[in-house]
């Protein structure tokens, strides 16, 4: 059994988080996920409800999986010391390290990324690159592995990058029916980006 | 301004209600989205988070919109005599009615798909079925609309449904951009369903 610490914080976007969370919860022999905050108090999530945290950073849990989801609330977390050290703790302890969208900015804020290829929401980019010249980013993917850092392109890419991971930890078959159980056709090729902006083709 | 209502219930599949709410969630000039619930108390989604409710079905609002989602959780709500009656009310005001996956066999089991064709997701066809006789049950759509009833099937096909509701309600402008917005690329067919398990090609 895995632990997942999938972080939220005000204005996170809820497809970058439910998305990937739905493909793991297939599986709920082999994960556990656990909605972490920076404190117990309900957050609200960029245009619809609150969220209930089932642990806080000060828990000092350690968790196996880590899921950082995108939004417009990650402008603010970018200058959260207290978020930022918690991440390059919980990453440092990580099997797996996960971003979806703009989470990628959090990650490459708390140095997680340096060194290390990743991606980002395409419109976002200019100001995910801002956030660290350590990182080399790739304008063209739809999600990047390197490593045990899965880094996905904007919202709805945290599914296929997901699907990935599963494929790695559970297999190919497991991460096959995780799809199919969503009924979701999903994009196999980190390297089939419909929606970069770079002019490469 | 329209209002969504977004019903939520203790074992509701995540990516069933976040999925079309992220597609909503692009034009908070237009929407304005509310988690309804029985109570004020929060309810846990499948294998995530508790979800706090903005509204309990006491206040006695109407709403524009109404999303019911699927989930294991429908088999104790198919049941549950508050939820359907609530359900029959609210959509009976709605201009809009919206079910994922499983959410379907709450509506039928409402009466609010009496007469209407309809789908729900391809695993648990044959227990939503029983949930009614009256339905015009559709074993091959990625979604159906019916008037202003929209039901969807599984999981992920709440995502494209949401872009026809978007597209009937807003144009197809706005909702080739929300699709753009999440890096989805939209099955824009509802006849178009590859998940069919009927024999029929």
């Amino acid at each position: 059994m895995r632990t997942i610490g999938a972080v939220i914080f005000e204005g996170f976007e809820m497809l970058d988080y439910f998305g990937p969370l739905q493909m793991f919860k297939n599986f709920p022999e082999d994960f556990r996920i656990l909605a972490v905050s920076e404190t117990m108090a309900p957050v609200r999530c960029s245009g619809g409800p609150e969220v209930v945290p089932d642990r806080c950073f000060a828990d000092g849990a350690e968790y196996d999986l880590l899921l950082v989801p995108g939004g417009m609330g990650t402008r603010k977390e970018a200058g959260n010391t207290a978020m930022l050290s918690w991440l390059r703790q919980a990453a440092g302890h990580a099997g797996i390290v996960m971003s979806v969208c703009t989470g990628s900015a959090l990650l490459a804020r708390a140095g997680v990324l340096d060194g290390l290829p990743a991606t980002s929401n395409k419109r976002a980019f200019d100001w995910v690159r801002s956030q660290s010249d350590k990182v080399d980013w790739q304008e063209r993917a739809r999600w990047v592995e390197a490593g045990k850092v899965f880094t996905s392109s904007g919202v709805s890419a945290g599914l296929d990058m997901s699907l990935a991971v599963l494929a790695r930890l559970l297999g190919r078959e497991a991460a096959g029916n995780a799809a199919l159980w969503a009924e979701y056709l999903p994009n196999l090729d980190p390297d089939n980006d419909p929606f970069s902006l770079s002019g490469e083709t």
